[in-house]
Formats: C-alpha cells, sequence, structure tokens
C-alpha cells in the first residue's frame, strides 16, 4: 500500500467561491484525502428537523470531483445551542457537579440516553444521505473523545447510568459490598440505589469504588461509539474512523477501537511536548521546535495497535498551535520529518490540520497550511516535499516488531486512584522503558493486556501491570522470548485487592512482593552495577536467582527461566544497561542511538530521524537537525536523505 | 498652583470627644484636606430609611472648622446588612457561579438594577444634605471599583443585562454569529436569550464571546458610576472623584474618568510590588521596603491622563501595610520620597491612608500616620517635612512630556483572553517599554486609545495594541515625531479577528506578520546587535527597511519612514539600545539611571528620586538612599536635597 | 507503672476462624492491650435498629481470653450508609458550601443535632452491653477528631448554631457590632439572623468573626465529645480516651480532654514529615525513613498536658503508609526507636496500627505488624525485641521538666486568620522553639494557656500568645525562674482587637510594640551577635534593658527582670545562642545534641535516641543511626544500648 496525504478542511468556514479553488490547490501540494463536517451540525440543521444539505453537497461534489477522497465527520462533537433547549440536562459535570456549560465543544455526557438518540438520528441522516457518495471513502465518528477531560461526568445521568451498570455486574448488593471491601469504614450498601459517584468525599473514596466508576465511565464511551457504528455500518460499506488523542487513557481505545476499522490520532508534538511531557524544563527546551523524539512514535505505535494494524495520523500538527502553554513554530524540515516518522510506523494517511489558518473563534492562532490571508504557511512546501518522497513507496504491511510491551488503560486508571507515591504514573512507567528500547534503536509493538499470543518476538515487557488476564498468563505459558516484568506487575485482583498470595502474583516466577515503598525525589535506591531505582521500590521474597541487588542489600532484579521481575522503577542508566544484556541474550541487534536520533525499521528500510537541534552521525553519515535518512536495510544505501 | 496634603479620617470610629483634637493635630502636621464617609452608610441609614445625620454634621462642622477641607465619600462600596434582606440578589456571583457573600465590602453586582436605585437615593440624599455645605470641596464616589477582582460577575443579573447589551450592540443573531465566527464548533446562536456568560465552558469559550463580555463589564461599571455622577452634579459644583487601584485594568478608567472631574489613585508601594509585580525573588528583595522604581510613576502618569491632567494620590501608604504576602515598614524616607514623586508627576493632592491605625476589623494591621495608641508612627514626620518642603512651591498646569506610551484597557481583556503563551501580558509589557524609558531619564505620558493627536511629542510608542481606533490612525497620519509600535500591535480586528490582510494593518508600515510564536523561558531568540526577544517573537513579511535582524535569520525590527516595528518583546538589553537609538534620532536628550535611580521633569524641576537600598550618584553629587533631589533644570542647582 | 504495648484490630476484617490465632501471636509478640470496634457500625447495626452483636461478643471473647486487655472504639466517626437516608442533611460542608459526601469516613456534621442524638444511642447501646465486660479497660470515643479538615463545616446546622452560640455569647447584637469593630466597613448587624458562616466573602472577612466561628467550632466537637462522654459514664468505670492526630489545631485538645481520662494520638513520624512539616527538601531527604526528630516528642509532651499526665500512643506506624505524597520504608530500628522515644516521654500504652495489612479499600497499601498474607512483616521482630527490652521497666508518674512552653490552640486560629505575612504559622513558632530546646538536651513540658502556676520550673516560654488569660498573667506575678515571651505574644485581646496600650501587653516588661514587620525569604535582619530575625519583626519602644540589638539599630532582645521579650522570629543560630544564655541564668544544664541526636530524661534514666541515617557520638559513646541508648542519669551507665 502506498502511504498517502491529507488535510483537514471547513467547507463551512470559507464562500463557496474558494471551494474549488482550494480543492485544485489541495491536490497540487500532493494531498489525496480531506476530511470535513466534524462540527457542522449547526449548519446541517440549523434548527431541529430543519435540515440544509445543499451547501454539504455541493463542498462534496466539488472536492470529489476535484481528485480528493472525503473522510465525512458526524457532529456529535458539537451539539447545536437548541439542543440544550431540548434536553437541558444533557451536559456533563465537574467533579465539583457543576454543569459545564455550551459555548466550546464536547458539552455532553455520554450517559444522556436522549442524546444517543439524536446521534442516531443525524447519524442515520448522513448515512441515508452520503453512505453511498463515491467520494466518501472513510467516516469519522465524533471527535477526540475524553479530549478536555470530557470522559468522567458527574451528572445526574451518570449517576444513574453507573447504578444500572454496577446491578449487572454484581448482581447483589452483598456481592459488590464483598468485592470493594465495603466492611471497612462501615462503607457497607444496602441496595444499589444508595450508591453516589465517589466525588467529594472527606478523604479518599474507596479505590475499588473509583475503579468501577473508571471501568463504567470508560465502557459509557465504547457504548456511546456504538450507536453511530451501528447506524452507519447499515448505510455504508466504507471503513469507520475515530480520532484519538496523545496521553489521554481515560476510557480504553482499544475497547472502542474493536468497534471501527481504522483507528486514528491527532499528533501535536510541539503542543504535547509542553502539555503533556514528564520531562523537565531543558528537555523542553532543547525538543521545544522538534517534540519529543518517542512520544509521536509511542503513539504511532498504541493506535497502529489499536487499528489493529491500520490506523492514520487525522489531525497533524503544520506549524504553531493555539493551546499550549508555550506555542512556538517548528524548525525547518520537522513538518516532513513528523510525517516520515508516522509513515515508517505504518501510517496509512498523515492528514494535516487544518488547510487554512481560521481568523475567528478559539482556533484562529492555530497555523494551517495556508496563512488566513491564503497565503501558503511554511508547512506548505514541506508537504510538497514529502509527498513527492513518499510517491514511489511501497510500505507492506505492519511487520510484527521483535520487541512489545503491553499497554493497558486500566492500569492507568489503577495507579491514578493508588499512586502510592506522587510520583508514580503508569503513562510514565511505559513510555520510559519504551524509551530505552527507542535508545536502544529497537522497533517495537504494543500489545493489549487480553494478548494471547506474543508471537515470535524475542522480548516483551509488561511493567506497572494492575492485575493478570487469562489472555496473558496464557501468552507467557507459551512464550519463548525473555519477558520483563513490573514494577507493580500483578500486583492487584480484578477487584482491586491485594493477591492473597501477594503480588506479582505470576507461577512463572518465585517471587513475592511482601512491601512497596515511594521515593521523594533525591532519594533514589542505587544498584550494585549502576543506576539506580527512582519513584518506587519494591521487596521481595525471591527463590528466583537474583540477577541485581540494591547497595541497600535488597534484591533489584530477580530472575526464573527467561522471565526477570525489575522491583522498583529503573532510572535511564540502570534501565539501558538491564536492557542491553537482555536484549542480547534474546538474540536482538541493538544499536545505540545518540541524543535525539531515533530509528525505525518498516519492510526493507530503516528511517533514521534526527529530532535534535544539531546534527548527529550515525554509520558515518551526518544527519542534520530536523532531518531524515531513508536506508535500505539489506545494504543499508541511502534512498532518501538531507531535505 | 501649589500641592497640597491630606488624610482619610474615619470618625465614625472614634469617640467624638477626640475629633477636635485629631483635627488639629492634622493640620498641625501640614495636612489641608481629608477624606470621610466612603465606608459609613450603616452609621448614616443604619435601618432602611431610617437616617442618622447628626454625628456626620458634627464630624464635618468640626474638621471644617479646624481649616481641613473635605472630601465627602458615598459609601456604595459597603451597602449595608439590611439591603440584602430587602435585596437578596444583589451579590456578584463569581467564575463558578457562587453568591459572594455580605462580611466585608464590595459585595454588590454592578449589573443589579435595584442597587442602582438604591445608590442614586443615597446619593441624593447626601447631596441633598451636604452638596452646598462650604467645607465639603470635593466628593468621592464609591471606592476602589474592581478591587478584590469585582468587575466581573457571573450573576443571573448580568446575565439578563448581558443579553440586552448584545441586543442593543448587535441588533440581529446573525450578525453576533458572523462577528464572533459562531460557524466553528457549531455554536452558532438562535436567539439572544440562548446566550450564556462564558464562565465553565467545557474549554475555553470563543475570545469575541469573552471579549464582548469584559465590554459589558467595563460598561457597567460606568454605568453604575454614572448614576451618582448625575446625582451628585444636580446638588453641587465641586469635583467628582473616585480613587483608583494599581494595575487593575478590568474596566476601561478611561471611560469612567470622562464622567468625573478627578482622577485619583491608592497608592501602596510596598504592597503592589510584592502583589502586583512580575519581577522576580531578587528585585522584590532589593526594593522590598521601597517598592518599584517605576511602578506608582506609571499609574501616576495614567491616572494624570486619566484625568485629563487633574489627579491626587487619595490614598498614599505610611508604613507596613496587611494585605501583602509580606508587608514590611519601608526605610526611613520613603513616605516623603513617595510624597515627592507623586508632586513631581503632577499630583494636586496626596492624601495618606489612614490618619490612625484602627485596632479593630480588618484593616487592624494598617499602619496610619497614628497608631493604635494615639501616638505618632514614623511617618508623621516625613509628612510634616515634606509638606514644608512643598509650601513655596508653584507646580504648573501639567506639562506635556517628549514621550508618549498609548495604554489600552481593551488591549489588556485581548491578550488575557488570548495570551498565545503563559507569559504574555498587556500590562507588563507596557510596564517593561515605560520602565525602559525611564531608565533613560525620560519623562512620559499615557495617552488613550482614542488619541487623535499626538501633539508636538518627538516620540510615541504603542505595543500590544489589540485592535486600531480610528482616532489613532488619524494620528499617525499627522505625527511629526517618530513612531514604535508592536509586538502584537494592530493584530486583531474589533470583533476579535484576525485582520483580512493580517497584521499589523497600518498603511504607514508595509510589513506583514505571518505568524507568530510564544516562547518558554530559556529560549529567547538573540538579536543581531546585542539582546534578544523574549517572550514573544512574530514573522513578517517587509518591504520596509529592516534595521535589525536575529541571529535566526528573521527581520526583527522593520522601519518605514519614521515608524519602527518591532517585531518581538525585546528583552531589557536590546530595548535600551533600540530606544536609545531612536530617542537620539527623535532629538530627545536621554541620560542613564543606574540602578534605582530615576528621574522626572516638571516645570522648571527635575525630581531625582533613589529607590535604592545604596546611595547613588548623579552629576557627581550622591544621593542617599531612600531620598530624593530637587534641582533647577536651568541651572542645574540643587532646591531641596537630602533627608 | 510498666509501659505496656498494643495493637490495632479488626476481627470484622477477617474470618472469625483466625480470630484466636491472632490474638495467641498477639500475646507471644509482647502485646498486651487491642483496641477494636471504632468503625464497626455497618456490622453492629446493619439497618436502623437492627443490631448484630454475635461476631462483637464473640471477638472480645476470644481476645479477651487470650490475655488481651480491650480498647473498644465507639463507632461514629463512621455512621453507615442507612444514616444518610434518615438524616440527608447530615453531612458537613466545605468551605464552597458543597456537601462532603458518604463513601469514606467523617462525614458529619459537628452541629447536627439528629447525628448527636444517633451517637448517644449507639454508644448506649454499647456501653449497656459491654461497660461491665471485663475485657473492655478502656474505651475510645469516635476516632481522629478534626482529621481530613473536618471542623469547620459550612452547612446549614453549623450556620444554625453559630448564630445560637453568638446570642448566648453576645447577648445583644450591639454588643457583638461593638466586639468585632462592625463599624468598619458598615458591617453592623441589625439582628443575630442576619449573620452568615464567614465563607464567600468578597476580601476576608473580619477577623472578629472568623475567630469566633473558630470558637464556635471547636466548642462543637467538645460538645459532640461530651455526648458520648456523658452517656458512657452511665454503664462503665473504664478511662474514656479518644485518639487525637498531629499538627492538627482547629479545636481546642485542652478543652476536649479535660473531659475525658486519658489522650491518646496516632503516631505516623515518616507520613508526618512528608505530609506536615515546614522543613525543607534537605531535611525530608534526610528524615525520610526515621521521621523528624522532635514532632513526635512534640507531641508526646503536648498529648500528655492534654490528658494531664495520662497519655498513649493509640496508632504508631509500623512500616510504609499509603496517605503521604511519598511513603518509603522505615529504617530498620526506627520502630523500636519510636516507641522508646514514647515510653521515655510518659506513655503509658505505645498500640500499632493495624495487626495486619488489609487486602481491600483504603488503606490497602499500609503497612501492619503482618503482611496481607499473614506474614510477618519486619516491625513484628522490632516490636517483640521492645517488648523486651521495656518488661521491667518502671517508670514513675511524668515527672515535672525544668522547662515548659505554653501551647494555645485559640493563637493557631488567630495567626491562621491573620497570618500578616504568608510565612507566620502559630504551630511552626512554637516548634521551632521546641526543637530548640531539644537541640540543647533539655526535656520540656507543655503547658495550657490557662495555666496558673509555673511550678517550680526554671524556664518558661510564651511565643506568640495571641491574648493573655487570667490565669497565665497569675503564673507569671508568682513565677521565680526565667520567662521568655513573643514575637506577637498578647498582641489581641479576646475580642480580637489591638490592645489599648499596644502588645505585649503585660504589667511585668515595660515594652510597646509599636510597629510590626512581616519578611520576605531573603530579607533576614541580623542580630549584632550573629544569627537573625526571619519571617518576622517587632519594632518597640522600651523602657526595660535592651539585650541585643539588630544591626540597623533596633531592639531585638529586651529584659524586665526575669523577663525576655524577644522582639522577631529567631533563626536557629540566634535562638541557640540567646536560648543557651538563658539556660544558663536559669541554672539548667544542657548538652549540645549533635545533628539527629536527642534525648529526654524521664525518672532515673536519660534516652538517647539516634534519629540520623549516620551514627553520632554522646559521650564518647557512639550510637549507631536508628538506634537508643538508656542511660542511668545518676551514673551514665548504659542499661539498654544497641539494636
Amino acid at each position: 500500500m502506498t502511504p498517502a496525504l491529507g488535510v483537514c478542511y471547513y467547507p463551512e468556514h470559507w464562500p463557496e467561491t474558494v471551494w474549488a479553488a482550494d480543492a485544485a490547490a489541495m491536490v497540487q501540494a500532493g494531498l489525496s484525502w480531506v476530511r470535513i463536517g466534524e462540527f457542522a451540525w449547526s449548519r446541517i440543521e440549523p434548527r431541529e428537523d430543519n435540515f440544509n444539505w445543499d451547501w454539504l453537497d455541493s463542498a462534496i461534489e466539488t472536492l470529489g470531483k476535484a481528485g480528493l477522497k472525503i473522510v465525512l465527520g458526524t457532529p456529535t462533537a458539537t451539539p447545536p445551542r437548541w439542543m440544550l433547549t431540548k434536553h437541558p440536562d444533557i451536559l456533563a459535570c465537574d467533579k465539583n457537579g457543576r454543569p459545564r456549560k455550551f459555548g466550546s465543544r464536547r458539552h455532553y455526557c455520554f450517559s444522556h440516553e436522549g442524546y444517543k438518540l439524536e446521534c442516531d438520528r443525524i447519524a442515520s441522516k448522513l448515512g441515508e444521505r452520503y453512505g453511498k457518495n463515491p467520494h466518501i471513502q472513510s467516516w469519522q465518528i465524533d471527535n477526540e473523545y475524553g479530549c478536555h477531560d470530557t470522559t468522567l461526568s458527574y451528572s445526574q445521568a451518570a449517576e444513574a447510568a453507573f447504578r444500572v451498570w454496577l446491578l449487572e455486574k454484581y448482581k447483589s448488593i452483598e456481592a459488590l459490598n464483598t468485592a470493594w471491601g465495603n466492611v471497612f469504614w462501615s462503607m457497607e450498601y444496602g441496595n444499589f440505589e444508595e450508591i453516589d459517584l465517589p466525588n467529594l468525599t472527606v478523604t479518599e473514596a474507596n479505590p475499588a469504588h473509583v475503579m468501577d466508576f473508571r471501568r463504567f465511565s470508560s465502557d459509557q464511551v465504547g457504548a456511546f461509539n456504538k450507536v453511530q457504528v451501528d447506524v452507519l455500518r447499515q448505510h455504508t460499506d466504507a471503513p469507520l474512523i475515530h480520532n484519538y488523542m496523545g496521553r489521554i487513557t481515560d476510557f480504553d481505545h482499544f475497547a472502542v477501537g474493536q468497534d471501527l476499522d481504522i483507528a486514528s490520532w491527532d499528533s501535536y508534538p510541539l503542543g504535547f511536548l509542553e502539555d503533556r511531557s514528564d520531562d523537565g524544563d531543558d528537555w523542553k527546551q532543547r525538543f521545544s521546535r522538534q517534540g519529543d523524539p518517542d512520544f509521536a512514535a509511542f503513539h504511532h505505535d498504541l493506535y497502529r495497535a489499536i487499528g489493529d494494524g491500520r490506523w492514520w495520523v487525522m489531525e497533524q500538527q503544520p506549524g504553531p498551535v493555539n493551546w499550549a502553554p508555550y506555542n512556538p513554530a517548528p524548525l525547518p524540515g520537522m513538518v516532513r520529518l513528523w510525517t516520515w516518522e508516522a509513515i515508517a510506523h505504518g501510517a496509512e494517511v498523515v492528514s494535516y490540520f487544518r488547510w487554512r489558518q481560521a481568523p475567528f473563534a478559539q482556533e484562529q492562532m492555530h497555523a494551517g497550511l495556508q496563512r488566513a490571508d491564503y497565503g501558503d504557511s511554511p508547512a506548505m512546501a514541506e508537504v510538497s516535499k514529502v509527498a513527492g518522497e513518499i510517491s514511489d513507496l511501497i510500505s507492506g504491511d505492519a511487520d510484527e516488531s521483535p520487541v512489545a510491551i503491553v499497554f493497558d488503560y486500566k492500569s492507568a486508571w489503577a495507579w491514578e486512584i493508588q499512586p502510592q507515591g506522587k510520583d508514580f504514573d503508569y503513562f510514565r512507567l511505559v513510555f520510559d522503558m519504551y524509551r530505552g528500547l527507542r535508545r536502544m534503536g529497537l522497533s517495537v509493538d504494543i500489545l493489549p493486556p487480553d494478548t494471547q499470543d506474543f508471537g515470535s518476538r524475542k522480548l516483551v515487557l509488561i511493567p506497572g501491570l494492575m492485575a493478570w488476564t487469562d489472555g496473558l498468563r496464557l501468552a507467557i505459558e507459551t512464550f519463548r522470548g525473555k519477558l520483563i516484568l513490573g514494577p507493580r506487575t500483578g500486583s492487584k485482583t480484578e477487584d482491586f485487592q491485594i493477591p492473597a498470595h501477594l503480588p506479582p502474583d505470576m507461577n512463572a516466577l518465585d517471587v513475592k512482593v511482601t512491601a512497596v515503598e515511594s521515593l521523594r525525589p533525591g532519594s533514589a535506591i542505587r544498584l550494585e552495577n549502576g543506576g539506580a531505582f527512582h519513584i518506587w521500590r519494591e521487596f521481595v521474597e525471591a527463590q528466583s536467582a537474583i540477577i541485581e541487588s540494591t547497595t541497600d542489600g535488597h534484591p533489584a532484579v530477580v530472575e526464573s527461566g527467561s522471565v526477570q521481575y525489575i522491583c522498583g522503577w529503573p532510572d535511564q542508566q540502570s534501565f539501558d544497561r538491564l536492557l542491553k544484556s537482555v536484549a542480547e541474550m534474546a538474540g536482538l541487534t541493538t544499536q545505540h542511538m545518540p541524543g535525539g536520533l531515533r530509528c525505525r525499521d518498516f519492510g526493507d528500510f530503516r528511517l533514521y530521524v534526527n529530532y535534535d537541534n544539531v546534527s548527529l552521525v550515525v554509520d558515518d553519515r551526518e544527519i542534520p537537525a530536523a532531518n531524515i535518512m531513508l536506508v535500505n536495510r539489506k545494504n543499508n544505501n541511502v534512498l532518501v536523505g538531507q531535505n
């Protein structure tokens, strides 16, 4: 399959007279896909049951005729104002119980049944009208679920739905009381109607209570999405897509992804560096115009897993954005580099957001490929360049990478609920290890927590997993590669209790975690062979071999057969050392990546990307800052080089 | 006119038996004005329509007979408790929608029509009784509008009034939808009743929506003030005053000032340094007992503009206050220095707050000229000294300064709504440039944004102006001096949209701002000739001459004729350099002010003030810390020297 | 009396089949007390008036028969869920007016009269059933009053009760208006029904208003506690206890303690270091596994005073806890050290929390003496060891220490209401001085603010006392030792006003505080002989002798006879110097304690405790990190040494 480029376009923002010229310019720039419609409800249905299709018919016709394939979005992320008059209780409520008002977007509660019917209705109308339209080659449902902290709602609708969800799960209130351990602090309930949402409690709520609320909230996203999936399937055979975000873990994307055909995400490397990175000011300053060298890559791998191999970048940052604490311009070359990175991870389409900067409303300071005065922004030339470079590229189906990490949304909720130390964060733990693998030149797959088979992979990591699944237990039994577990893996039952025989609760290892501790900055526990544990350390009783100890005399890494357990959160130095050793045992070829250099193997290719703001050298070849080098993996010949 | 000194006095706080002695002591100290009454509603009207005038008659008589001129305040900043029983919905609401309760002050919503009638009533009563009283030589309306974040209210009264305000502005809902760009995110309204106040939205509200709410809120302050102006004008010919605060930009003071005769403000140099300064800990520590060397001066110049030349300091800090994060005592000499600084800027009256420290209630730790035990505080001697020093001084009408900066409240709202980088702040930008002018020994005027004529000034600066006014376009056309614009000047239309042909949208310059970026600390952009842009940088296409470039190759300063545009936020080093060059071209004489030394020219005088905590030397003369030197501008002779 | 050890146990959390074995293991470990029942309401009364006593009868019988003495807790800290159905308004409200919901603990408002009747009822039931049970040797009422910020409630129940409380205190609204100084800002009330709770005011409420609300809130805790005291006294002669917390000053513990027989507290040295220490990161890192060297000791001394000599540690941390920002494991030896420290301060019982780590609910990550898998945690061996070491120890009644500090809860409220500088905190001031005394090897008593006689003590300190009591004035008159007052002592009247003749308002000194200032970090005022005042400094007029001055020429310490007044907040260097000098004059023998070493004299013993993470030497004997040395005070022989 040849990767393709696209763009997000809002015909309703511009005079109809410029649509044809815009479409022609898109094609001219090398774009073949255009996404439209996802916020246009007030133009499609200005008043209830009063539809205005003309403009959308015309826009689709104009774009399609120019040769563009269209992704049509359902506009359910932005119910128009009249919807609130009809359903005044549609709004989600924040943790303080306040309604989150109309006036921006995503102002609905996933649990509102009336709004689901409205979404069914508008999706039906769109499906009926455009389901067979040949220009509509894909559909996007809603937009960025969970963005602006919208997964969790503390509304009355959510409360009522949560009680039903609990009844269905536990059947009897006695079963719930036992599962949650409600004997503690006299928290026992007499019936399901007595159960509140777990906000505004005097001190922390029962973690099992919160965990079920998180599971419920995630399920509500899936149920909401499923309504439109079911409607659209009746009208179209085109693939269904949702565009996820970066580092949003509030709902189980694997679950939502199972109902869709393609996963996509919105990649804003500079915004995410400022807004969603755990790294310090030095790191942010160094990569402020390039983005974190591993953040986009991680999500590319994650969404490839969520899309079961099929994935896009639906929105790719093309210049300064408007929403991060600081919004610098990217270094020249970065738009091309980001595009190449996505393609190397198997993206079918990379679509830029947006065609032209809007002069009004919330995102008026968000750059596009064109400026508000219709001139080109600097990104336009880079897009054209990369369009040419990839035009002959045939990337195969996503290869299986030799290394994999298991990523589990439920574990993110678990450790958010119970960090047991204020620096513990599940995403950060997984991402730290992912970055370590990238530093060693390895390409990585992300696996869901119900994986039953690790395939022919040579190394699998399972850090911080809250609770084992039957699938994973099975996968481990049959796995022939090396396995790295911990810290905190297997430390809870599904009911958010400590396992009867203590963590990690895994037959493959004869290890028992007897106590844990969280560490303040500056209190790292040094390891005998260098480096340290920071943030987190576990005390274990082990019959398994002790591979390495801490300098205060406790096991740091223990091993049984091909399974290692890491008894803490390794810092960069210690993790690199541990990983290098395991990788060698696993028969993996590693290559140290200096500074912000990274690589990714796909098909016959290896792509080198230099995220740094200085030139870096690999295999005696210099790669300038913000540049790439594509080589043939077999002969190491350079196929695409400096910008 | 000879400048005069005054004091704020609360006869209702003290036994009537001490009033005469207090009055005599005031006169003895050199004071000629006394302000009374502005919080005394519960004593004037203890119950509705039940007036108690005796004490106030007596106080006025006692003070007046002692030879003091009286400023009588209307007590509308503190409606008594019975007012809430009558109007339970009088309270403003905070951003979370919670009523801001009785129990301190300023507990009313500017949009409450019933309360405006009450203010009309009490002002009428006061006007009727004292409008012709010869001792009442001035009136203060209300007290410190906007203090304690009271300009913005999210009450039902405000919501209703906002909808009416919008209807009057836009006439049709279609016009509003277009102006705001509500097609974005399906935010279109069907009628004005659907429009909420822009709080508690899921993510940021439409900036145009917020901007109109800010304009509305500012207008409500003006309308509230106008009620009492109109009433008092019927009863008195004495000048009407309001006492504004420091660094409050929530309402348009120019608009309010147009209805009044004199502007005054409450100057608390030490409190403001701790509470309202952008400078870091080193700066705050260095000036903790003196106050920022430019903050009071800036406001003196600002309120001189707002009063159209007539202005007072209504409340001058005399010792430690009670409300800042840290409340140190001023260095000996500072009360005198602050008084001199105000007089050099043209103050008609400097009035100290307060006569005697109250032993009770919220401000019991706020110093006065007397202590709570009726002894003198250290300020008393300084006041007497400065009273003697200024007794022969004849200061003319406010001179026009050779340099001016345009200050625009609407721009403050605009960049608060859309900072596009968390360090961008309009006041800070203007103040940075003002400080640069002071560092160069220049005296400065502040100009309102609708100025139509820059007069004979040699240099005018217009930084960060959101949108051009017709007046300013005209002023620029006819101006013969040097003009410095930017950054961000002219970057929006009145509707908060990007101008069609991009900023700065000014014929006098052939420059187009194609993109902007906000910069994190440590990411400054260096300029070729030294110094840097921090916080903010713009990319421009310019036919105008490029005066200076950044070291990464972009224009930094461009020039057309006598107009320069600065493409970023200059740091101190670069701004000093740029300014010195322009000042020379403009024919201005500059004098570098070392450390905390500053000067101000007025009439035939130049006043040097040393805010530093060490002696500084100017023209071979040493000025001790916290001291002043008044010289004759013509012959440089010292008229008033060391304390 | 021989000190004893105990443990907290929750039979309702474990199968009845293990109770007997648990009891036997407790006895085996050297424990003689066990606390049960304090959160078990939902098991005792699962539905209203539907009691289930069997399990509790059986648990008491099993534990008692094993030889354990039982503390039986009343479960009123955790009203079960059905109580909310019966009394929906039982919940306290937070400062924003939001109900604090069911789902954790302490979800009741102290002012709810209906809930007090429920507490009367359940306490009566327990008293009737177990009041004469020989195994029940003590009762604990409720649990950790004030924990989770529960003293202050802004509910309607609190508002109604506050108005009644004010009416009873002031009798007439005029008296209240005068006492509060409500003439200020027109805050005068017409009747008691007009008075709100002092939250959500526009700016700060009247400090006198807040102070009365704090007094009221404290009284409500006492009244709530008294209900159960009165009930239980009818049924039992066993002593009544409450378990207080660390650094909770929201209610007057002396007042509550007067109704009880024994004071106890819950000592979590590592949690409190992270959560409730004013010290910086370096200090927290150094003592992260040992706890602050003075925090537990201070509270031991405080609760000895509150229990009038009789006190326990009801909950002693045995390993990592779950609730601090960071939760490290204690150094080996610390559980023994903490136990010894408590015993040296006169603890009758030290009881560990808890017997076994629970695998479920909020505290599942809180260590116990046993792990969740029934294995021993590291603390178990230390407990057994210390049980053996203390088995022969006869500690006499609490000796009077030669040094005392007055501690006053009302002063904590006063300076929380009016810090006048953001670093001023009453607890911190007292604790700073307490730490200074400990650094000098002195043993200290805490005295309540109504102490009428200082006994034969040689040195008494009264820092930061808001207002004098008649008792203290009397005690000072008759005292023959040295007295250190200030800063801020005597600076308010009972009505929260400045005394008419200024602070410190004390005949024993001819000093008048004319002004105060709060100091930002880095602005310390140096003293002539070394060290400095930080945070706070006072300017005084003194006829008393000036013992020392500041380098800027103001009195720093003044003295009249045997009374010294400190005109600021001394840093460690200056306080050590001042204290050493006074201690010598007072005839006290001091011994400098290096680093984290401390000592405590009791009976014939001196206990040295090394809180540091390195060995320290005292009298040529080395005490390893986290270890103790017990010596005979007469001959200095070592009685108990290294672990």
